[in-house]
This record gives C-alpha cells, sequence and structure tokens, in this order.
C-alpha cells in the first residue's frame, strides 16, 4: 500500500514525502499535532481539533500555514484519495526549516505534513468488550502537557513498558496521583460518579475528553474533576480513557489488580454508544 | 553557501538533506544527538561526544547505525568538504521511520544524520570578554535530562524569554535550586570554590564539564558538586557556563544583579584559556 501524504502543498506518495533535516520539528521537537478520526470517510470532531491546534500554535508563537477551510479540505482529499472509510488523520505543523540555533528564527515558514491511517471497523474494536489492563509508571513528561507537541518520547517509553509488563497502556503518576495515559484521559467511577483530573497544564485538553463530558452531563451522569490515586483507581467500580482514535475504551485492570468484576463496566459502556453514535452523527 | 550534510549515507547538498516525515526524530522526537566543535579542522574531545551518544542510545534502546570510526570519518569528510576552519558538527540519530505508533517500531532503521555550522574564529568570541547575562526561569523540562534528546522545545522557549528580557541565556530552576542553563551547564564561584550540580538524571553529563572539572583539579582549584540557589549565585565571586559550541563562558548578570564586579572572574578566564589551549591541543 502506498499512501498519499501531504506536505506542504504537495500530495505524495509517501516515499516521497519528507522534510527538510534542517525543520525545527525533527531537530528541535518544535512543533504541534493532531490526530481526528474518520467514521464512514467523515471527520469526527474536526472543529474541536482545529480549535486545540490554533491554542497549541499560539502557544509557541507558530503562524497556521493555512486556515480551518484549507485544513478540511485537505483532511477530505486525504481520506477520498486514500480510501479511508475509518481511521485516523494525523497532521502535524512545525516552526519549519532554519539554521540550528535555540533562537527561533525570524523568517522560517511553518511545515504543514498531514497523512491518514486506515483501521477499518475500529469503532467496533473487539478490545471495547474486553477492556485495557493498565500499570501506572512515574510521569517524567514536560510541565506544559497542555500544549501538544511532538514531545511525545516518553509517553512512548511509558507505552513500552506496559508492553513489557503484558499491558495495553500506562497511566502516569505525579506527586501520587494520576495525571492521565500516555496519549488518552483517564477516569474513573465510583458510586455512580465520574471522576478525572481537573484541566490544567498537568494533563491535555482531550477532545474526546470535552465531548464525553458534555454527553455524560446530557445523561444526567455526575461528574467530579478531581485528582485520584492509583488506590482509589483500584478500588473504583469502573474506569476508562477516552481518545480520539480510542473513543472510550473501558479499563479492567490497573497494576494487576481487577476494577470491578474485571469487565468493562455500564458508565463506559454507554458512554462509548452515546459517543461513537454522536461522532458519526455528526461528522463531516 | 550550500553546505553538504550526511545523510543515512549520502553526502547531498543541503537542499536535498531530507529525511522521511515518518522518522521517529520527526513524529515522536524519539532521537538523540550531540555537537562536537571544531577547531583549526580539527575534532574536539570526539572520543567524550562518541561515549555520551552511546549511552544515550542505550537508554533509549536504539542501535548505533555506524561505528565510532566510521562516525569520526564522516566528520572529517564533512569538516573538508563544507571547509569548516572552526565550528561545530552536529549529528542526529533517530530510530527510523516506521508507520505512526507509540509503540517502537521492531524493524526500523535508525537514521543518520550530520551538519557542520562555519563559526571562523568562535574560539575568540568577544562575548568571552564581557561575558553573558542570565536570567532565572522555572525548569519544566522532563526528567530524563541525562539523556541527549532531540526534546529541546522547552529550552528553546527559555532562551526566548531571555531574549525578550534582554539577556543571552536563561539558568532553569527546580525545587529553588539551579539545574543548569538552556544548552549548557551552570557554575559559581565563592571563596575560590568552583561550585556545580553534581550528576544525576536533573542534568545534561557535559563533555565539556568532565573535561573543565578534569582541568580544574590539575591547576590545584578546589570543586564543590552540589546544588545551588539563584539568590548564592548572585552573591557568588563569579558565574560562568561550559557546553561544546561555547567552550567556558563567563557569567556577569544573574537577574539583573551584577555578579562579583560585573566583569569576567578569573577562575572562568583561566578555565576558558587551559580549555581552548587543551581543546587544541588534544582535537583530532
Amino acid at each position: 500500500m502506498s499512501r498519499i501524504v501531504y506536505v506542504n502543498g504537495d500530495y505524495l506518495p509517501e516515499g516521497d514525502a519528507k522534510v527538510s533535516v534542517f525543520d525545527r520539528g525533527f531537530l528541535f521537537a518544535d512543533g504541534v499535532y493532531e490526530v481526528t478520526s474518520v467514521l464512514n470517510r467523515k471527520l469526527v470532531d474536526f472543529d474541536g481539533h482545529t480549535a486545540r491546534l490554533q491554542r497549541s500554535l499560539d502557544a509557541l508563537d507558530i503562524k497556521a500555514p493555512v486556515n480551518r477551510d484549507e485544513l478540511l479540505q485537505i483532511h477530505r482529499q486525504l481520506v477520498t484519495r486514500n480510501q479511508i472509510e475509518d481511521g485516523l488523520v494525523y497532521l502535524q505543523i512545525t516552526r519549519g526549516p532554519a539554521d540550528r540555533d535555540f533562537v527561533y528564527p525570524k523568517d522560517a515558514t511553518p511545515s504543514l505534513v498531514i497523512f491518514t491511517q486506515s483501521k477499518p471497523g475500529f469503532a467496533d474494536s473487539p478490545q471495547a468488550r474486553t477492556g485495557w489492563t493498565i500499570i501506572t509508571v512515574e510521569d517524567l513528561r514536560w510541565g506544559r502537557r497542555d500544549i501538544k507537541t511532538t514531545q511525545l518520547l516518553y509517553p512512548s517509553m511509558a507505552k513500552m513498558m506496559a508492553k513489557a509488563a503484558g499491558a495495553d497502556d500506562a497511566w502516569l503518576v505525579e506527586q501520587g496521583k494520576i495525571t492521565e495515559g500516555t496519549s488518552n484521559n483517564a477516569y474513573i467511577v465510583k458510586n455512580g460518579v465520574i471522576i478525572t483530573r481537573e484541566l490544567s497544564n498537568d494533563i491535555l485538553h482531550g477532545i474526546t475528553r470535552a465531548a464525553v463530558l458534555r454527553m455524560a452531563v446530557s445523561a444526567q451522569m455526575r461528574i467530579d474533576e478531581r485528582p485520584f490515586t492509583p488506590a482509589e483507581a483500584q478500588a473504583a467500580d469502573e474506569a476508562f480513557i477516552t481518545s480520539a482514535s480510542n473513543f472510550v475504551m473501558p479499563v479492567v485492570e490497573i497494576d494487576g489488580e481487577k476494577i470491578g468484576d474485571g469487565t468493562p463496566g455500564p458508565v463506559a459502556r454507554r458512554l462509548r454508544e452515546i459517543y461513537i453514535d454522536e461522532g458519526r452523527r455528526t461528522a463531516i
């Protein structure tokens, strides 16, 4: 399979999709990204992702190389050209190429790279029926996790620690409290209340998180936004994560302790169903 | 000027020096780097940099794509082809290209990129005669600063904060103590004792730091490896930084307070002289 990839105005076969070695995305991780899911060839919560992208760009003082409508058109072109029925669109904007210097270049042109990943039927993932197992590891990431940068080495290392332990993912722990997953927000449910860490610089402001909490409120569920400990998570009635690529995914085990009866809980199952239905309905 | 850049076996004009957008160096900052200075066309402390490179690669479980002798040969080729009398050789190794996934790819081929930067006469920098002014900013970097990764966005942001404040660089502060500079190790001198933070995961294990401390011992200077506060730095007799690209650079002001009489101190001046002399003498 050879995808078509968008690189700075061109649609290229993936083997030709390249950036300069002087791109600050390559040399300094000086760039931000977004991942939008595709269901039935349509983009889920595109405007949520575009709004967060702008927030990340503003935080780093990078000028968006294209506007929202151009971005949408490129996303749609790639979905069509690569025949993505279900899957993901990944977009990355960097400060662009410049001779290497810690000082931001005055006149660099930001780079824009967009590619697709096909995941046929991923909304019906069998994993959602059995749930994920989780380990906890120390959160060693930088202090501005609210900016969605490509400084993803530690989340990647944490994912490898999870894999080595035979688990599906890791939840990160800072000062005794869980911040979030490697690339997703973390939740527990206790006595009918959904508990998830409040927004701050400590965690990513998940687009799926915002949508799921909005839907939970509409469904008369109670929400308590606060940090929680690994022990509290192990004693919860259920647990789950949210992300653009996994929607709502039940968590059934944390550090070897079964959550509830060790199967996906009713809150997670219901939110997954509502979110995917609503995602399909409002996708553009 | 068009440099010749080394990319994965090829010597290319800098405009053609590119890597795949799927390179994990671009997508995850999953890579490490080294900067070696060149004086009179020779490489300063090449083996120190090679040893640290291997340590960084081991920490990330990335296999070196070339051995020490091949690396030296490429460095020398670039110095010759680009006519670098004085300057820097930058090298970066990443885990290589793979379809995007937080899990490390099983079979990716690591990427190797090497380029030069010409800095004629930079060992006689006029800045060394006046010294740097420094501001302190909070250290928000990740927790494994001993691995020399390309996750350099925050150091770059801190450098911009320094620039905005009219200063030359920033020293980073964690829990009330200075860790290091944006891309250098930090030192103060009080009553004849050189004080610098001890090695740990909190700071880079500077190659220039190791050499300078070794030379300080040979010169009968006293060294105390421990963390120090910004206030202690402001009250010091002198201050300086070390890095491969700045050798030993005096610091004359911290957060608006003059250090000593506000001019480069004798310890910094002497260490700079010794280091550059020794660097020239032992360069290969």
